[in-house]
């Protein structure tokens, strides 16, 4: 029989892809560049060329197996040895190859730490706003998630009802920053409180309590923010990276966990996370991917564009009279909605041929999501409708 | 706290791996030309050139987004319809590119399978001589594998031993034809028996019973031998495929599952494994390799060395006595050791340089398992070792 939780899992569509799907039916009405679709987090920019031509000169100086070959079952060992050193050069870290653990993207590196540091019926907590497929992740692996209220002031952590939500169950924090969908970047202050929180929880229950830290924007930080390196706060830290942003090969899913060489049984976190594909038959990324990543580890795509429509955005929105926090990062903004039901807000903005995403699936009432990763022509064209949207909808 | 479950699994190191852990070290010792490495399915010949060129015109051809950018959740739509259309040319099928789901290789494939067509506590029943790695496929998603005893005449399906085992909480039956290890193809009688076994006991249980068809060797059958299409025999089968062999690339990470049209639910199969996905993190194969595949579709590597292998080992394995069934297809071949011990055996064979696997992890006791996907002139200077250990350690 066909497995009944999956199947009625298909009937839950996600507002995102909703969204996303109408976005494309408005395109093939009116033309795609008159839709104004902020649905989608698809990275717009190219690759950098270095990527494209490094996977051609792969093509020539390796011999198939080298390249085609299997993996080992823990990923490459130079690509793994690479990563490790770029991070302890940009990051002062202390990193080996054997701390990297190379994954299918940020899903997977989720994924992997995950079931890495909980047994099925222990709890998983995470901060509002925050990323909806948390919740497949950790109850794929048998957790429960715990979901944190936002702290609307500034989106940092609202440390009171996380005390209040803590208990001796939780066995990992999941956190997210840069911050998908508020785009809001943790303090070095935020993480010190958090990691001093832990390491008094951890001493009180008297078990690890790991940090997961999905942090896939970690290359997309605007100018003035500082992005602290999260890991350097806490031993016991998961870092999940994705190379789909900075990078932007997001169907190449390419991405890892890497272990803090400080954390519990550090020296055998890989080890574990290839255990843990056995199961569910991830067995490695593209070795070509690995290796053609390895080339480019401390170059990103050209993404000023992000920026750029970040402060567009952030002025007009500002001028119309919505309450935001501006951005310190990703390529998403998340302003307080001009009604207390954000899904009704978001209909109206439909017929503006402006696509936004109600913030309900993040975890907040009465926000919306827009992801500006789409051309600064279409951001500034798109002003006008989201000034007669405000205007002709709310009288502003 | 790391996961014991999966910290466990560490201690227990696979036999396959340790034999081969031992080729590389010894090869260190004596020069790896010196080691006759049977231990690992690793294929040896190298890409088809085709695949390679069209990687590189993918780079020159498509957009960064188009090449690069996220495949939707299910696959690439048009990789999915030219994979059903190479399929119905050359096994007479009806698919849609809607039956088929993109995977990481075949090891995803039958992951998601298994998860699609069982619940937890469900039973999943294979046939030994079996891939090990079963277990942990079907374990992950909760169901519990029972291995069918092997039929030692012909290495076809013992049905006595399956009718004893077979009860009303199976919800599917996991096949591998050609096979790992045995080499054996099962004929169309095996295949129609199966069938209209698991018909009856469909009608009996008043339940779906699925047939999963692991196949990645599908395309290495030798001179002489039908390998019948397994899903045009039942129509509950969903294939499992892979290009590891076929297009020798295991490290890319790239197959599929193929849903029967005529199966349950045969139009959601795609949809439920893009579910089962978000929880494993797995998210499609790299979008790269699903083109790269796609302009390939109909041919293979060169794949005539592992038939000559296959010829010179069976003849030499003959002549000195040993009982051998000959191989179908694959690169292996499953001898009877030459004591009741398999372990001893391969022991033995050690002092001799030749790195053998004991059977004793696929199910059966008292054979070996052989992977010949090394080069013919190394099978060829492994003769005289093999009839040195032959006529040292059992006088014949």
């Amino acid at each position: 029989m066909i497995n009944e939780t999956y199947k009625e899992m298909l009937g839950r569509k996600s507002v995102i892809r909703e969204m996303s799907e109408f976005a494309t039916k408005r395109g093939k009405e009116i033309g795609y560049e008159n839709v104004f679709d902020y649905s989608l987090g698809n990275p717009s920019v190219p690759v950098p060329d270095e990527f494209n031509n490094g996977l051609i000169d792969l093509i020539h100086e390796k011999t198939s197996i080298e390249l085609h070959g299997y993996s080992p079952s823990v990923g490459n060992t130079a690509v793994k040895q690479a990563i490790a050193e770029s991070l302890n050069r940009r990051f002062g870290m202390n990193y080996t190859g054997n701390h990297i653990f190379p994954t299918t993207g940020a899903a997977g590196a989720v994924a992997h730490a995950i079931r890495c540091v909980t047994k099925p019926g222990d709890e998983v907590i995470t901060f509002a706003p925050f990323f909806p497929e948390y919740h497949p992740y950790v109850e794929g692996a048998g957790a429960i998630l715990k979901v944190v209220p936002a702290n609307t002031e500034d989106f940092q952590i609202n440390f009171e009802a996380f005390d209040e939500m803590m208990n001796e169950n939780v066995a990992a924090v999941l956190i997210n920053t840069p911050n998908n969908p508020s785009g809001i970047v943790y303090s070095a202050g935020t993480l010190k409180r958090l990691s001093e929180y832990l390491y008094k929880k951890e001493s009180e229950y008297g078990h690890d309590i790991f940090l997961i830290s999905d942090e896939p924007y970690r290359e997309i930080v605007f100018a003035g923010v500082e992005a602290p390196y999260v890991s350097g706060f806490y031993k016991n830290t998961l870092s999940c990276y994705s190379y789909s942003k900075s990078l932007s090969l997001p169907g190449e899913r390419i991405g890892y966990v890497a272990a803090n060489p400080e954390c519990t049984d550090a020296e055998l976190i890989s080890a574990i996370c290839a255990q843990i594909s056995r199961g569910t038959g991830h067995n490695c990324p593209s070795s070509m991917m690995q290796l053609g990543v390895a080339r480019v580890l401390d170059i990103t795509s050209d993404m000023s564009v992000y920026e750029t429509n970040m402060n567009i955005l952030y002025k007009e929105l500002t001028s119309l009279g919505f309450e935001v926090i501006k951005p310190g990062g990703t390529f998403y903004i998340f302003p307080k909605a001009l009604e207390e039901d954000a899904i009704a807000f978001c209909t109206k903005a439909k017929k503006y041929d402006l696509i936004l995403v109600p913030s309900d699936s993040f975890g907040v009432k009465g926000y919306f999501r827009m992801a500006y990763c789409i051309d600064t022509a279409k951001v500034k064209r798109s002003l006008a409708a989201l000034r007669r949207f405000v205007e002709t909808e709310y009288k502003r």
